[in-house]
């Protein structure tokens, strides 16, 4: 199945974090699953270090080869959040205080030290427009088709949502799962021939390892017909391999 | 902290299931831990379809660029897994059966149907050498600088030690997480003077919110010395901004 350039998406998870094997990147799935229901499709991830070069050459090549980037990560106080002024020379903008993200940040700390890190995080591309944050109140932004959003979940998961109407929306991406029960070798031919017959929808087999082994089988459509038609023939292939 | 290039990996995520946000990937974290250990760093780490372009043109970008290249996923037994012929077309060898992956299948699969699924699974390119698989024989390989995995967790997991004495090793990567119990904006400037001051040592500056907003700060270093000094300067920063 492939997905016209309007209904893409690539994704850079920026920090040493995931680099480094200390955190699992679970921002990822979260952004991804969002996106499917607007049937937009991921279509490539990066993890990159926290170096401005990295962050630069990442975002450019993937925001002509996508119509959507989201970063995450890296919008913090502290020095080795570099994202938004890679962003600001990305676009070739100045990197300075938003008013409105800086006036948002000076009611939040009004009664502790509106200190230069608190402040850093107001500091953005000088055309940047606001993600809202209604969690810790920095707030992450947008330029063009470039969305800047923070590394940590759970603030990230209520960012998101504020983004509803600026993405464009396409038509959903169904997602139908089936627990086999059976090893994956055992239904590989009979999945290739529905495969080569439902070329709308992408069937995905996932074996996995319990007691013993199984496969989780993934359809997955925008065509909801297609894929339910698709998903008869293969539970017929189960119980036939069962027998 | 920069690695000179013969101690430095990149790791490519084939497969639909992370891109769709169905699966948390885990692999980077547990390859990027092992690498920790033998002193080769993560540089970078892409989630890719299981296309045939996207696989090659990944796999070439990456073994120019790092020492180490390890793929996961997309050499099992079913139509969406076309890594190990991908990986054939990478170095223009041949993709046919391994005589010696073919035997250990043969033999696992003794009292079963061999079917084709199965014996695709013997399928490499021609000068492949073999990572044994003790969990379900369908081993993985290696050709040049590129280390190809299967998708599975847990089986990835008892194939990487094979791995020991193939990977040249570097000085370990230590890693120290503290704690703060502090407000990332309200470290933000000492550590940054911190930083300065060890170029030796990474600093990195994690935020989370569980009851009230923290931080974990994590140092990592090759230097034994450096970064012990540079723990104990980071503390006294967290004693100083607790009073």
């Amino acid at each position: 199945m492939e997905f016209k350039k309007e209904f893409t998406a690539g994704i850079i998870i920026i920090g040493n974090e995931i680099l480094s094997g200390r955190t699992v990147d679970k921002n990822t799935s979260f952004i991804a699953s969002w996106l499917s229901e607007k049937g937009i499709s991921v279509e490539e991830v990066r993890a990159i270090p926290d170096k401005e070069k990295s962050i630069i050459d990442t975002v450019n090549e993937l925001r002509k080869k996508f119509a959507y980037v989201f970063t995450t990560g890296g919008i913090g106080p502290t020095h080795d959040d570099i994202t938004s002024e890679a962003i600001s020379k990305v676009f070739n903008q100045k990197y300075q205080y938003h008013s409105e993200a800086y006036k948002l940040l000076e009611d939040y700390y009004k009664n502790q030290d509106f200190n230069d890190g608190r402040k850093k995080m107001a500091k953005m591309p000088e055309n940047a427009k606001l993600i809202p944050n209604p969690k810790t109140f920095a707030a992450g932004f947008y330029v063009e088709n470039v969305f800047v959003l923070p590394g940590v979940p759970s603030i990230l998961q209520v960012m998101l949502p504020y983004l509803e109407k600026i993405i464009k929306t396409g038509k959903k991406i169904i997602s139908i799962s089936i627990d086999s029960g059976l090893r994956e070798s055992s239904l590989a031919d009979g999945l290739s021939k529905i495969q080569d017959k439902y070329k709308i929808v992408d069937i995905g087999s996932y074996p996995y390892f319990k007691d013993k082994p199984g496969t989780v089988l993934v359809l997955r459509s925008i065509d909801n017909k297609q894929i339910k038609s698709c998903e008869k023939e293969v539970n017929e292939l189960i119980d036939k391999v069962k027998q």
